[in-house]
Formats: structure tokens, sequence, C-alpha cells
């Protein structure tokens, strides 16, 4: 059977790669994953023993790919195809594209992880006007759509909302600022904060939640953690004016014990206008990849039909 | 002598009505101002009788007018030429274009005062990529360009930079939200904050500025203007990225008085990125004037060619 064009599609995480094979109707012929680093292979060597994998299951389906996607985590110059600065990877002005391509002999497209995933969520939601996809995982960052393309700023990184300031001179942040959402509101500071209280065994953000109602401690690090958010929300609200608020990321995973504290305290920052509507991200942990599959595509030139999930 | 074609451009102030007659050249051919408001006169009579004068003017010079430009602060509907609310004008849901169309017969764009003129400013400044303008008067807004576009928003209220809340909790501010950046660092924030101090006689950021290194009070008060002010562009700049930052309105009268002590805690508050360049406005006051023009130009099918000043 005939599939028609696939592309390969692959979304580089702090800790594992999800890569994919997919079609133009959105399908996907084959799902791999593996970690980002393993002894003695950087992310790069992963990759592209990945994308060799991936490449093989399309021609087992039948199916030629026609191009390749990756979305990475970093600052990205998404029209060279350069990764400017990646922290968690080791990449520092690293021509992923170009490497890519002499790799795979593909046409390549690079893009960042949450502005790609915001693009594959906005068109999820259909929203016009402007629309923000908040991913918050171990950072939290924020897709800006406006007029249809995300905000990349004058040098790639807009978009850095984990950073933004809530609390003036408040807790160290590991990015060496003071004050950030960051520092309060992902994953990784949730788990921080509950254990620096002398809470007990607690290794993500979800263990945490379960205690809430029950640990006095989770209470008040969860307390903290989406009063940030609704501040920072709120200062994004006020600037974009945002159609739809779309969380994503492993911390949305907590559904209504984030959403429906994060909508009271909103409901209580915002007094001569209503706060924008919140959803969870309706790709899930998914947007990445299928972002990534987008922008492949529109490397080569077409234009992919992918029904909302 | 043959002008060619000319715009009648009106930038509507809390207080006063700038109106002038604009050639596309950008060379204004008569200027007039009025009050807003008047005994027995709304803004709408005196925005009338302002326009009527204004044609008078392009008649006199042997210029017929070909459309009107007026930009407004509040809420805007641009695509319709609707403002939606403006609380100093008491314009709710008020049908400014089509009123303004019917009563001088010429085609009309109402532009929101702000994004206007952070258009000319964006023109003036050869800045590509993302661009912020932040007029600092009575109160404080922001113009967010991207792609050569103003961000309007979902509802229009997008750049509602001053009510970004930079101390969760702090002071109240005249909109009724806590902590608002124009609670701290607007024209009457930052004189009434000095009285409330029991400083001395001042009616204007100017007299407090005028009094800064002699008076601890004055001091203070611009300290911590300086500091919010400093705050919320780190967030804006986190999420947009700007290739430049102008500061228009009266408070960036100030100029050094300003510029020198914000871009110091900027330097302090960015530590793992440089802070945008900062500027004055490059049309000073007269930027919403010439973004007036500038929309009229365009709603008559015209290209002006401003020269920047």
């Amino acid at each position: 059977m005939d599939i028609g064009p696939t592309v390969l599609a692959v979304d580089v995480g702090g800790t594992g790669l999800k890569g994919s094979v997919v079609d133009l109707h959105g399908s996907t012929v084959s799902l791999r994953h593996s970690p980002t680093v393993s002894p003695g292979r950087a992310p790069e060597d992963n990759l592209r023993a990945l994308l060799g994998v991936l490449a093989e299951d399309a021609r087992a389906a039948g199916a030629e790919p026609v191009a390749v996607g990756v979305v990475t985590p970093g600052t990205v110059d998404e029209s060279s195809g350069t990764i400017v600065y990646a922290s968690n990877l080791g990449w520092n002005s690293y021509p992923l594209r170009a490497t890519l391509e002499e790799f795979t002999g593909l046409p390549v497209a690079v893009g960042h992880d949450a502005r790609t995933a915001g693009r594959a969520e906005h068109l999820a939601s259909g929203a016009s006007g402007s629309f923000a996809f908040v991913p918050i995982g171990t950072g939290i960052a924020a897709a800006l759509v406006v007029g249809g393309r995300v905000v990349e700023g004058s040098s790639g990184s807009a978009g850095e909302f984990g950073h933004v300031v809530v609390h003036a001179g408040g807790e160290l942040c590991p990015c060496g600022q003071r004050g950030c959402l960051e520092a309060y509101a992902a994953g990784a500071a949730v788990v921080r904060r509950y254990l620096a209280r002398g809470g007990r065994d607690a290794v993500s953000t979800a263990d945490v939640v379960g205690l809430l109602g029950r640990d006095a401690d989770a209470d008040a690090v969860w307390r903290d953690a989406v009063e940030a958010l609704a501040l920072a929300l709120h200062g994004l609200t006020m600037l974009f004016d945002p159609a739809e608020v779309v969380l994503g990321g492993g911390v949305s995973g907590a559904g209504p014990a984030l959403l429906e504290p994060l909508a009271a305290a909103l409901a209580e920052l915002f007094v001569w206008r209503a706060p924008p509507p919140l959803a969870t991200a309706r790709w899930g942990t998914d947007a990445g990849r299928v972002g990534a599959a987008l922008i492949g595509f529109e490397r080569a030139g077409l234009l992919p039909r992918f029904p909302a999930p």
C-alpha cells in the first residue's frame, strides 16, 4: 500500500528523543524513543542513530521519507537551522540543520520545541488573533502566536516565559536571576521547594499534587506555584491579549488540581477585564513531535492536513 | 502651488487635541491645538470642530484633504473604527469612524494612540524583527511591533503594559489592581507618591526629576519608578525579545535622568542575556499625530514617505 510521502519527526528533550514517521494525514507510521545522552554518545550521535532507524521504518512501510523535522529546546535560529545555545544539550552555535542534511541527504527543518509545539496547538485550537501555548515541565516557556506565526524575537529568544520575574528579588532561579516564574512553578522547582520545607520523599510534581489537602507543605508549595503562574499569565495577557492560553508539559498533567486554583487566582488578579480562557494541550505531550512533522512537511513544500486530535 | 493630497491628522489626548494637515512627504501644512473637553462640549464636539478648521486650513493652502486619521487612547477596534471603551473620553462602543465619515464626507481611519505612534516610531527606528514603543505619560502603554504590524490582541486590548504587575500585592493602582507598573512609574504616580511622602509642591514628573540628588523623597520615588520600569521591561523582553525599546511620552523627557539609572537597573536584572538597547522617541510627542497621518493616507490607498525626523 502506498501511504504517500512521510517525514521523520523528532522532538529532542532534555532526557529523551521522541521520533516518529508521520504521513501527510498525521498518521504515525512508526514511533521510537531513545535517550538523549548515553555513555560515550552525545545528543547528536543518538539523534543520527534514531533518524537512521526511522528512515528504515519508513522504507519498511513502503514510504520514502521526503524531509526531516527536528525540534529542540534552547535558543534556536530557525531560519538557518542553527542551535545558538542549548545548555542541556551542550550545543553552542551548532549547525544542526546542515549536519543532519549531510547525514540524511534529506531537507531538514529545525524548530524551537515550545514554539513549534505552539504552532501545532494553535492549529488544533482554532483560535484566531493572538494565542499562547505555555508548556510547563522541567522549565517553562511560551509560544506566542500572532497572525498565525510564532513570535521569534529579534535574536530568536522570545518566549522565555519561565524567566519573567514574578517576585522582585525573590527566590534564586537556576538561571541566576531572582524571582523567576520557573523558580516557583516549574516541575523541578515544585519538587525542590517541597523537599526544602522538609517535605517527605517526592520525586515529581505529581507526587506533590498527590499530597494536596493532606500535607501542609505540599499545599503551600503548590499555592506558590499557582500564584506565580497566575501573576506571569496576567502580565502575558496585559501585553498580548491572547484568545486562549493552552497549558502543556508534564505539570499540566495535574489537570483540575492546576486549572481550578489557577482560574481562581486569575479571577482575583484581573479587575477590569476578564482573564483569557484556559485549556490543556490538545496534543498533550505529542505537541512537539507533531510540530516537528509539520515543519518537516513545510520544508519539503508540502501542506500536511493533521486532523485535531 | 499644488502640494498634492493631504490628510487631516488628529491625536486625541486626555486633555488636548493635536491636529494637523500633513502632506505625503510628512510636511505639516497647519498645526492646531484645542482642549479635548470644554464647558458644554464633549470630546466628539471639539473633535468635529477641529476637523472643520483643519479642512479649511487645507483648502486655504490649496490642498484638498483626501482622508482623516484619528488616534485615541482606550480600547480601540481598528478594523471597525469603534472605540470600545475610553474612560477619560466617556466613549463606550462609540462608532467614531462612522460618525466622522458622516461629518467630513471623507474616509476616516481610527487607530489606538500608542499602537499607531509605535508604528511611526518603528518606521523611524529602522528596527527589524520585534520592536517595542513604550509611551510613559499620565499612564503607560506599549506598542509591540512584530513582523511590521502592531499586536492588537484578540479583543483589541494588547499593549496594556502599564498594568503589568511588578510588585505582587503592592501599591493600589487607580485601575483597581495592586502593584501595576503604572502605580509606580506613570507621571501621575511619581507626583502622587512624592507628595504622599511629604514632598514639597510638585505638579509634574519634571518637578520631581529637578529635585533628584537634593531631596531624599524625590530620590526614593524616582528609584521606585525606575526599578518598576526595569522589572516590567525585563518581562517584556523575556516574552518578546525586541530589537530596541523606544521610550516616549512626557516622562521620557527626563532624558538621561531616566535612561541612565534604567540602563543600570536592567543590567542588574538581566543575567544570561543582554538587555535590549534603549532609545527615546525619535518623533518625540508628535509620534501619535504622525501615526494618525500615516493611517489616514493608508485609508486613502496612498503610501506616504515620511522622512525620519
